[in-house]
């Protein structure tokens, strides 16, 4: 405990305003996901929120510089993380019981950069099969700009541990 | 700070094993950051680490609870950016000085679950042109398992931030 | 000329009613390239329609056993033929003179078979910038059935034989 | 009978060079078709040859005007053609007796323009699964120079015309 505690403090002293402002978010957004607020270290870490309908799944992240890569802007893969999120959850809502969807195919086409606060992709389903999955994931700003299109294939398979590991396609 | 740091032993305080072994990673690694031995947020955050020669580019994380989705396995999108780094990394390399590549596209086919300890991606290039680029990339576990494959297409650009915002296509 | 119209003779002859169908088929749009009809012996061929309007291109062939693979359904590739050519020609309607728009990634996501005497994909664009473009295609049957969903990039070139040899991405 | 043949020799009176040169392969092809050198009509259109062997497939088709765009370079969609047949004969030709593979997902990265009298393509398997299979697909030239590069999914079905068409997945 103490040295994490000490090691805490001498980050504390020779942070910056951005390092700052990134650990008051991560800090926070651990101490939710210890709370139930997140499911996953990832979504806490991204500050990660879903809503899910009948229709579509809409995945949103502030655009930070947690996310940037090292031109500063938003990190292609970080866009990725969220349109496989937004598909992977409305296909999951979909699935019947004891079963669960995996990606097996992601395409994604980077159409411009984004530049607002807040980055958010929304999924809507294509295909729906007993075994197969096809979606649709899209990044628009509220301004209008297309920042990203994406397809998804999905999986259904048993919702055990063990299958998932096999991934027995 | 006070706050700050009120937080952060509450959150110690609130932790089990798992937890702790987040967090001490995470402010160990955010603290290489501060010591200039990563260049972003992201890649600290991730632990990455990269090793780049004439005919590829190798990207590695360790498969920690971190990169987890809700059914435990690595998130498709952290692989996405294990991929688009190694590919990027590769493809910067390689292009003329005051120019950078940027991701227009990019497909995976996820294989596998990633199950060994090291999660590691490498790139090479298909083909290189004066105004775009192709690559391949490989997640392989050491065991020889084929974790997932994936092609990228990059944009170079001229190097002004300026540029890369406008993403002049 | 002898030969070949010995050779006619000698094929209509082992004709079954399907090989007569499909060479009746053939002559007849090969004599309408020659009246100019079509652009290409494959659209010729494939007896292909186009209309493109400011917003979309619509592409459609008829559903024959020309277009078949030997398990009976419309081959994959000339589902791509389709998406392709649709996506190209409404690229290719909004590239300034002088230039072109070569295809340099199709992905294609196939949903079901078609099973409608006309197969048609329908293409728009989803981004239009000075050196790429992206668009979206789409294959619906008539009774609402999504056939196949595609994304395509596309490379703006000037518009001679040699830059296209070239391809000087 | 009659029609068809008055029909046959006007085409043939019209003809000019290339088009009597794409009528020969044409109907060359389509009697060794009648003679079961050629399984589809397409295949027997696009003069297209197969090796399979235990590690990869082998699909070629002579770079004629036959498969020409309206810029006079193969029909990227013809590519397709090629490198799905490649992948598609591999898969089945792995596939459990009584199934069928079906592609579900083709993505293709057009590098450069294939300028040689054959253009082939050569298909090897990335991960096969019991229920689906990811296949790469490549165009090279005798040259060295790499035209396109492919990837494909397969979903296995049983091989019943019904399933087929239901494509049950």
């Amino acid at each position: 405990m103490c040295t994490i505690t000490e090691q805490f403090a001498r980050i504390i002293e020779n942070s910056n305003k951005e390092d700052l402002a990134i650990l008051t978010d991560y800090l926070s957004n651990f101490e939710k996901k210890q709370q139930g607020e997140f499911s996953t270290y990832l979504s806490a870490s991204l500050n990660m929120t879903r809503i899910t309908d009948e229709q579509s799944s809409v995945v949103a992240i502030p655009n930070t510089p947690f996310i940037h890569n090292n031109v500063a802007i938003p990190h292609g893969g970080i866009l990725a993380v969220l349109l496989d999120t937004a598909m992977g959850t409305l296909a999951n809502s979909k699935c019947p019981n004891g079963t669960t969807a995996v990606t097996t195919n992601l395409t994604i086409h980077y159409l411009t950069v984004a530049t607002e606060e807040t980055i958010s992709a929304r999924a809507h389903i294509i295909r729906s099969g007993r075994h197969t999955m096809v979606l649709e994931g899209n990044i628009f700003q509220a301004d209008g700009k297309h920042i990203a299109t994406a397809t998804g294939s999905f999986f259904i398979i048993p919702e055990k541990k063990e299958s998932i590991t096999a991934l027995q396609q």
